[in-house]
Order: C-alpha cells, then structure tokens, then sequence
C-alpha cells in the first residue's frame, strides 16, 4: 500500500456518494456508478438523487445528508445551479474529497467565474479537496482501491502511470490508447477547471507514490509556473515526467484561450520551462507511450551510445538514421568487439555498428551477438531489430533477447516489424520488460529521450548564485523615471544600473556640444563612438543616432553635427538630448542578453548572437529565472552558433565565465525588480580576455504604471 | 487491362516456370510455388526440379527445357553456382522475363561480381529482362494477372500502390504493415542487386499503368542518379512518388557499404536530388502509409490552407500545432466564415480556427460547420477531428464527414482518436475515401506532404538556360594545369575561367614585387586588397596571405613585405608566388558558390551564405546539376539566412538575379568540364546594383589524374 498522501479523501475513501447518480443508460450519473461498481471499488458506494429508491441495485438518498455513514469521496454530476448546495451538503458531511463533473464555470466566464469562486470558498470553508469542476474524473486502480471515479468509457488495466490530462476527452482518448498497448495505469485525473487541486499538487501527491513509475501529463496552460518549476525539478530526480503540452504554435494557442480560458503560455517560455526542471517534453500521445514504454521497463542508459543488432540491412540503416537524427550515437564498435563479432557470426555479416546477422540468422546469432554487446563497456544501449523470415523461430529469437536482458544493466529495447506472425516473440519480450516497437523510429525516439534523462540525472543541480548589487542605486534611477512618468530609462541611468548589478558596460561620457564632446574623445583616446542618448528615441541607430569608429577630432566634430540633424530630422527635441562619447572596440563577438516579462512565466531570458543571428536566423535561446549556473551555461551552449565563441578558424574562445555571469546577475537584476517590462543589452560584447567582455549598449524599458 | 508495357515478361506473364521448385514446405522452391498457386495465378505454372515427379499436384520437369508449351517468365531459387546453366536454358527456351531469388553475387564481392557480370550476358545475349539476382520476387495483384512470384510471407490484398524495394526484408516488412492498415497493392518488386531492371525501369513502367496510383520507394542507393532524375521528374507530373531513402547520416551509409555493396550516395546529394526531381521523401514507413493513404484517397489540396474542425480543444491545438509546425497554416478564418459558423454553433463553440464544436457536438454540429467550411474558398483542406464521447453516434458523425467529402473538392482527412469503440465508424470513412488517422501527428504529416506535392505540381518545369561561354580559353587553361601536373588553378586563372563563363569577378593585376604592387595599386584606386596567389597556398588566408583595407602607398609596402613573410614562414618558394592586387569591397553580403564531385550524382552544387553562416551553421542549400533557373532559384530561396538577401533593417535588397544566373552558369562550367574536382567561389559577394555582383576570389580543383 502506498504511503499515506495528502490527497487521500481524493485517492484512497473507504466510501463514495455519486451525487447525481442516474438509472438512465449513458447519462453522466449512471456511467459513473456503473465505473465505481465494474471497477470493484473496495469501499462502500452511496448514489444520491432524490428521485430515485435504488440505482443500479443499490440503495439511493435524496441528499447525502441523509447518509447514516461516513463519506470520503462525494463525485458531483448534477447541473451547475445545483452544485452549491450539495457541496455545502458534503461541506456538512465531512467529505475529505470532491470530484466536481458538472460543467458551467470558469470556462463559460461571466457568471460562471462567480460561480467557481464561490465552489472555491466552500472547498476552503469545510476544508474539502476538490478535483473539477469540468472534468471527467479520477481513477485509481491500485490493488486495494480500485476506485474509478470518472465517466471515461475505457476502464484502464492496473500499471505504473501516473496520469494527469487538462483536457477530458483527450485524457480518454489516451487511456484508450494505453489499453490497445496493454500499457497499465496507476492513476488518472483529469484535472477540468483545477481552482484547487492542481498538476502540481499531483506531481508532489504522486513523488513519492510507489504504484507511480512514470508520470504521464497532457497540459494546454501552467497555474503557477514557479511552483511548478520548484515541483518538477525535485519530483524529476525520482521519476521521469514525461509532458504533451498543447498550444506550441501561434495559431495553437488561438485555441487554448478559447477552450480552457486560460492565459496562452507562451511556447519557448514553456520549452525553457521544460528543460530548467527535467521534463521530457514529447509531440505526440504516441511518442508519449513509446517513451513510457522504454521508462516503465528499462533502467535509463549510461550514456548515448548505442548498439543495433539487426537480421536486415535496411531496417538497421533506418534504426540507425533515426538514432543519429536523434542526437543518439551510433559509434563504430570497438576493434575487440568487431573481433569479437567476426569470430561468431557469418563471413557475410556487418560488425562495425549497426551489427546485421543477415537474413540467414535465427537464435544463436543473436545471442551470440547479444553476448558479445552487452560485454562491450563502452555501450549503454542495444536497440535490437528483427523482421520475421520464414525459416527463423521468432519466440526463440525473442527468448534470446529477453534472456540477454536479464544479464545486462544496459538498455534494451526491440523492434519486432511485423504484427500478428510476430505476435507470441512479442508477448515474449513485453512478459519480460523488454519494450518492443513496430518500427525503428519509434525505439529511436524513446531511447533519445531516454538519454535525455540521463544527462538531466548527470547534471549538476545548479546553484542560484548570490550577488551584493547596489540595490539602492537602481531604485533611485527607476525612482526618477517614474517620477518623469518614463517607461525607457536612457543609455547613462541603463549603464548604472548594469554597473549597479556588477554586469561590465562601457563608461559612457555625455557631452552637450561639440567643445565637450571633443574633450571627452581626448579622455577616452581613439578611436571612439558618438550616440545619441534621448529617451525619445529608443532605437537611435535607425533613425542614423549612432556614429562608430570615429578616429579624429575632425571626424568627431562631422559627427556630432550629424547626429544633431538627425535628431532634428526625427523631430527629438535637443533640448531632450544629449550625446554619449564611448570608446570604439570593433574585435569581439556581439551577442545579445534580453529579458521579456511573460504573464505567466514572469521575466523570461534570452541570449543570443547578434544582429541576423537573432533578427532572421532565431538562432536563440531562452531560460525561465531565476537563472541557475548550469541553466545559464544550458543557455549559452544550446545556440547553434555556440562553436563561434569555442572560436572558429584558430581565433580565440571567448571567456564563457563573464558570459555565463553575467546573465545570472541579469537574472537577479530582473528578478529583483518586477517593474522591468523588458530590456536588451545589444551588443554585449564576447571577448578572450577574461573579464574584458562588456555591453556596448542598452535598452531598459519600465512597465507601464 | 493496362496497355502493354515492356516489363510484361515480369508483369504479366501467361505462364510460369519454377526453377528450384520444392516439395519441402519452408524452403524457398516451395514458398514460391505455393504463392504462386495461392494467389490464383491466371496462368500455368511449371515447377521444374530433376529430383521430383510433381510438387504441389502439378507435374514437375527436370529442366525447363522438357516444357512443351511456352515460358513466359522464369523464377530461379536454385544454389548460385547452377543459375547460370538454367539461365542459359531460359535464353534458349525463349523465356522473355527472369526473376532470379538466388543470392551469392555481387553482393559477396569477388567471385560473385564475375558471376553477375556472366549472368548478365546471358540476360542480354537472350534479350530477357530480369529483377535480382538476391531478390524476394516479384507481385502483382491486378486482376488478371494474379502474379505472386515471391516467397514473402504476406500475400498483399489488391490495390493501387506500385512498390519497389532494394531491401527484401524490409519490403516483407511493408507489405505486411500495408495489409494490417488494409491498403491494397498493385505491383511489388523486390530488386536485389538490379543489374538488369533497377528503380528507374519501374518508374518508366508505371508511368502509365493505371493500376498504378502512387508509387512507394525503398532506396538504399542510386544506380544512375542521371536517369533516375530524368525520369522521375516527368512521372511524378502524373503520380505521387514516395520514397524512403535509408542511409541518410554517416552511422547509416556505413550499413549500406556492407549491405548492397553500392556505393553509400551522400545523403544531401539525395535530398537535392528527390526535391529537384518531386519526389517526396519521407522518413519512416509509418509516415510512408500516412502519407499513401491520403493520395490514394483525396486530391491534392488547392494551397496549405487549412481548417480543423474538431469536437474537442486538447486535440484541436495537437492538430494545429502539429500542422503548423509542418509548415502548413491554420489561418484565422474569415469573417463571413466564422460569422456563419456562429450561426449554427452554440456560444460556446470556437470558431476562429480550430473551430472546436465542444464535447456535446453530434453529427448535426459536424455537418453543419463542414457545410460552412467547404464553402470557404480561402480552405485548401479539412481535417476533422473526432473523439468519441459516450453519448455521441460515431456512425453517423462519420456518415456526415463521408458525404461532406463527396460535395466538395477540398481534401479531407479524418482523424478518429479511438480504436475499438469507433471501429464501425473508421470503416464508413475509409469506404467512403476519407483516410482516417489514429492521432492528428499523423493526418498533419499527410497533408504536408500533399501540400508539398502541390508546390511541386505549381511550379514551372524550369528550364536549362544557353550560355555562350568562351570553353576554348578554359580548355587552355586546364590544359596548361594538367602539363605542369597541377591540380590547383592560380586565383588568376580561377577569375578567366569564372570569366569565360560570364562569372563577374575581380580583375586583379599581378605583381612580382613593390614597385609593381604600388603601381597596380594607382590602377585601381585605394583601398586595395593584396593576395598570395600560389599554387601551393590553397587556403592563402590560414597562412595570413589576404591583406584588406589597404588605403595607402605605405599599407601596401607593409601589407607586401608582410604577406612574403608569410609565404616564407609557410615554407612556399617565392618563385612559386605573385601578389595579386585588387580592389577592396566592403559593402555587400559575401555567399560561397561552390561545387563538389559526388561518386554517384556527378557535380553536387552548394550555395550559402559566407564565414561562419557555412561553416558553423551549416545554412546551405544543395542542387544537382545541370540546375534549371527553377532549381537555381529554389537553392538561393532554401537557406534559413534568405531574408538577409531581401534586406534586413531597411538594407536593400541585393540583386538576386545576379546570383541565380551565375549559379546556373557554374553549373553549366561543371557540367562541361568533367575534370573539376571541386571548387569555391568565396566570397561571391552580393549588392543590390544590377549586375554589380562578383567574385572576390575562387578555387578551383581538378581531378587526380
């Protein structure tokens, strides 16, 4: 029996009232109970209708007031206007738990919103938890409560799943699909409206629940992404979370507003999300249960390197394409093994990796094979592929297979390409935790995820690193924008505030005119840069504000004239200008540190190389505060430009310590201060030195008040 | 009854001699024979072995030469050492077609390439045609023919997908998956080492067999890739082809060496090759039915428009997301539309697109929003969505969608998330031409293709363009090379050639020492560039032999001194050296225009944009030659970095047809000189004035002698 859980008046009653229940055949109330009775419930059932004596041979009440005995669980399917009242009943009653059906509320807005507020302050006035409303329901399938609380017309096999769905019908229509694999399920909860019990609580319910393995969620919105981060990112160390989440694209969540009213998350933040607490993140239901698959069975590979064994060259060259494709490592074996491999197999056969046994080769070659591959060291996974010949004993060939993986630590999984000739092979394989794929694409996927985990598990924690900024400084610059009733801080005040927070920027000299702009050329030396710093023009190199590599005093002083035209030409008043005198560093790689507010994910960081890098190639990345060590160096090596800064063609490599630092400090910046809507630092500029890397530029912008 | 093709000695045959035939169930003789007679074969058959009386009921002969009546088509399963004494008899028998199981030759190198070579004088010496040797047969379920001359373990049901397959097993393995989907085949043929009929004769075949609707394609590798895009770029105007093309990364092709002993074909090479020529490429043989199984059943849609109609929300953002990720769009929906659909949707309904007609939606809602869809003009395509409710008739949602298909000339593709309990509705759609999916993963990869056979069918067949390029001078050129038994060109003669082809490019002058280097200079005007040019040096900026930006006499002194130095350091013979001076550019984008000698696909062309955008990104495109304008075209267009080309940041756009015209005339240059190794044009810098495009330098490399 599983621990107890803070949620057990929702997973673990001893009694149940189906409030609503019906003796009318498909009916909400009526699939209900007949659920709880087929699943043998191990526990006591109360149908309550006032309508009705008795419902499906069991003794109805008009209220469950009138219950004599105690009721953990009441599940609720009457219609929204009523819903109150038998809550407060239950409220009355004592029940721990409420699994709310009905329809009606936050997702219908307007009146509906008042109404699941209301629900809420019952909930919290008798203390109750409540699953819904707007849901299908919650199973349980544990041995010694069986309890199948839902109106789902698939009633799931026992198994190790924890399984939480923000949608209903998709939740349905993937208990399906698991019961057509034969894939069983712990737990279920279709979580609806969720004003209480959350994926998060779930996720903390289900950590430590031994009957969970592996925890499945579908999700279109996060409630509390920060709790959520904290949650996974522990709960992932113990068990794989394995996440759909819909919504990716534009149009995707045109969608996700109009079905759950919740906020759209945005993709990236989400992605980002994902990878900061180790949630493997999959497109599809499919992908979803061959990865389950390869999770529920096998142990999680010691690196990326795999093994093919296969009895056809062309399925092994499709394992291997979709391995490689999915970052998996095919490496040719060592020279050992291969001799190894020569001295068992047939002159005809491969051994570099992928391993073919050609056509010709039953039982023996395989184990003899697998013998040799399991003892290589270098491995952490054999994919093995077999399509049936006629003249070969498949259940022998999976009996191999199984009997190997018995012997070995290393992750197996099989692919079997063909259905029904195949099938007792098959039966064999999964009897003995042995995932098997129809196609080799599909063991790819699950073993790339698989990997994936791994060197989640291998990464260090990260640590949020502590930093002594002058607080006080920024305030005091933010003070005074707002007292101008400015969102855009200017180019000096956004210098301080890096400065401020120990980010390296150029230390900038204004000049009002020409006289002064010279002399502050002469204290820099040459060659410098002219910028024009007005908070009316935020992006001054469109409008011709920014003057680079000037290398005299006479290019200074045509300099300064010009930006004063363009000024004019933009019609910024001079009077709201001033112009900025900073060295000229022209050798460096320019990159981009920006933090964008996200309504749901809070201040959310990009980083990026500059200019087309970002503007046309998207080649960025992005990352949720606050920001880790090791979350801040995911970011800066997840770029597909990342080998620029390793330096390309015998240039140096930029000093990845300043870069890495300086966008954990950007991180406490923005997290320190929530009036920050959204900032760039464009160029910062990436040099081999240490310490020597430094924004060039800056762009703050305040929330509006 | 399809027209008489060539290939009727293998296709259609009127009787049929068994060579190996064999009364030892299992064996291959058996298996063939007992498919033969299974499929009804509409013909005689003749099993002929010298040990057995009659195999199978039927009288069996000793040599097929005993046969009194005429042979029309020869299937050999005997030891490789006695095919070429039955082949011989064939050939004089008057057998017209040979498919020869027999594996033991090319495939074992040494003396089974001789004993193929053998084999085939024999073919041609008989004027027979034949598929193999190391084959799985040949199918063909048409009507009146009813040819099953394979040992597959799986009798494919009667259709219209023309199949060929290099692998056997893997061919096995796809008729099997065909039938468990229930998708019918036409003609299947497992070619073995093809040195008689290959991929491109069926092509040619099927063209016009009208039994034959799409046409599916297990590759491993390329014979005569010439051929092969020749023919498929005329059939695929008429029929989709699809094709799997294993060995696509590094790990993959070192499977296809040891496999089909073929030469591995360099995956990008295929990829360039299958896009110029329309064949759809897809990547495993799941998608490979998803994909059949929409053309075999739905036009191809008008444009990637598309509408998803769903009666859930999680599956309608999956849907979506799904498309929109595969490069398909979900566009928001007109106002007329979205204001009818209004009209016949409950409030709760959305109808922006998704249009989700919630969880209560039954047939009426689904017939009602198709009614407005298929009337929307902007549509392409429909994908509904179903997830089965209890309460909701799945036949008669299904009827509805059937005969929405029936009014409209939209493609329609359905997905249906429920096996079991929708089964009766999966059947109404699929006999009413609406290919069902299982997930909207797999309805969305189908429509992409669809959408993507539609560019293809849209786009101009792209012409050959004429040059008049000076081939004499170039001949001297290389001419010159090959005396001095160099491969390299100087960068000076590397320009004449680009010149004689009408290739713009710099025109540096030479210059042996100082005083002639700052003579050039004068000529050209500053800033200057000045280049080792050695045939030694081919990489002359690794060793600092490029000096840029020269702006005076004295630059171009030091720049000289400097660059000697250099060559000195590098270990170069002075008298091995000039010193090119040339103008320097510094406004414009530099690109590589480059070409490489691929094995198997003749001079493979690259284009990208230049430094770290090839050489750390990879942003390149790829293309076969000879290049049409389209093709040339669709390279410059396929690079991630395109937009820069169009102008970012109110930069103009450079002048694109500079660059598709100087593509084509490389490839022109290449297709003419069969001695180019491999060259670069780097950097090919691109500006906006017409015709103001050049080559700032260029290597050229010929082949070994």
């Amino acid at each position: 029996m599983s621990k107890k859980g803070k949620l057990d008046g929702i997973f673990r009653p001893k009694s149940v009232a189906v409030i609503g229940a019906s003796s009318r055949k498909k009916s909400l109330g009526w699939e209900i109970l007949n659920n709880l009775i087929l699943s043998g419930f191990n526990g006591k059932l109360f149908p309550v209708n006032p309508k009705a004596d008795h419902i499906h041979s069991i003794k109805a009440y008009s209220s469950i007031l009138d219950v004599k005995d105690k009721v953990d669980l009441a599940v609720i399917a009457i219609p929204a206007n009523g819903v109150l009242k038998v809550v407060n009943d239950c409220g009355k009653k004592g029940v721990k738990g409420l699994v709310i059906i009905t329809a009606g509320f936050r997702e219908m807005g307007g009146a509906g919103i008042l109404l699941e507020e209301k629900l809420m302050k019952l909930v919290r006035k008798y203390n109750m938890r409540m699953v819904g409303p707007n849901c299908m329901g919650v199973i349980n399938t544990d041995e010694n409560v069986k309890l199948n609380a839902s109106f789902a017309g698939v009633r799931p096999e026992p198994g190790k799943i924890g399984f939480l769905s923000q949608s209903g019908a998709l939740g349905e229509s993937i208990l399906n699909h698991a019961k057509n694999l034969g894939i069983g399920i712990s737990k279920f909860v279709s979580m609806g409206n969720k004003p209480d019990i959350s994926g998060n609580d779930l996720l903390e319910e289900w950590e430590h629940d031994e009957n969970v393995k592996v925890i499945l969620m579908y999700l279109e919105s996060f409630g509390n992404p920060k709790r959520f981060t904290k949650i996974a990112k522990q709960v992932s160390r113990y068990k794989p979370i394995i996440a759909v989440k819909a919504g990716r694209t534009v149009a995707g969540a045109r969608a996700t507003i109009s079905h759950t009213g919740a906020l759209a998350g945005v993709d990236v933040a989400t992605g980002a999300l994902f990878a900061q607490c180790g949630v493997i993140r999959v497109t599809s239901i499919e992908e979803m249960f061959d990865v389950s698959k390869a999770f529920l069975n096998q142990p999680v590979p010691k690196n990326g390197k795999v093994a093919i064994l296969s009895n056809a060259g062309g399925p092994a060259i499709m394992a291997t394409d979709a391995c490689v494709r999915l970052g998996l490592e095919v490496p040719e074996l060592s020279k050992e093994t291969q001799a190894k491999l020569k001295k068992v197999l047939p002159i005809e056969a491969a051994v570099a990796n992928p391993v073919d046994i050609i056509a010709t080769g039953g039982p023996e070659r395989y184990e003899a094979a697998l013998n040799v591959l399991i003892k290589d060291k270098e491995l952490g996974s054999i994919i093995t592929v077999f399509i049936p010949p006629l003249t070969i004993d498949a259940p022998a060939v999976a009996r191999v297979i199984a009997k190997a993986n018995k012997r070995t630590k290393k992750t197996i999984l099989s692919v079997f390409m063909a259905k029904d000739e195949a099938e007792e092979g098959i039966q064999i394989l999964k009897n003995n935790n042995v995932p098997v794929y129809l196609f080799p694409e599909s063991a790819a996927k699950a073993l790339s995820a698989m990997v994936r985990r791994r060197l989640w598990l291998d990464k260090p924690e990260g640590k949020i690193k502590r930093f002594n900024p002058n607080i006080d400084r920024v305030k005091k610059i933010i003070k005074a924008a707002r007292r101008e009733k400015r969102r855009a801080l200017t180019l000096q005040e956004s210098f301080e505030v890096l400065q401020s927070y120990g980010i390296k920027s150029l230390k900038p000299l204004s000049a009002t005119d020409v006289e002064e702009a010279l002399s502050n050329a002469k204290k820099i030396g040459y060659p410098v840069v002219l910028k024009l710093d007005s908070i009316k023009a935020s992006h001054k190199s469109d409008i011709g504000g920014v003057m680079l590599d000037l290398r005299s005093d006479q290019e200074v002083k045509e300099a300064f004239k010009k930006i004063k035209l363009k000024a004019r030409k933009a019609k910024i008043a001079w009077s709201d200008c001033t112009i900025l005198v900073q060295e000229y560093i022209s050798e460096g790689i320019e990159t981009i540190l920006g933090v964008q507010q996200n309504p749901s994910f809070g201040p959310l960081m990009m980083f990026g190389l500059g200019g087309v890098h970002v503007e046309v190639l998207k080649d960025v990345s992005f990352g949720i505060t606050p920001l880790s060590d090791v979350a801040a160096k995911d970011m800066v090596r997840y770029i597909r430009g990342y080998p620029m800064l390793k330096g390309v063609r015998g240039e140096k490599a930029i000093d990845e310590n300043a870069l890495v630092d300086s966008l954990q400090r950007l991180s406490k910046f923005v997290s320190d201060f929530e009036e920050i809507a959204e900032m760039d630092i464009n160029p910062f500029l990436l040099r081999p030195k240490p310490k020597s890397s430094l924004a060039l530029d800056a762009r703050i912008l305040l929330t509006e008040l």
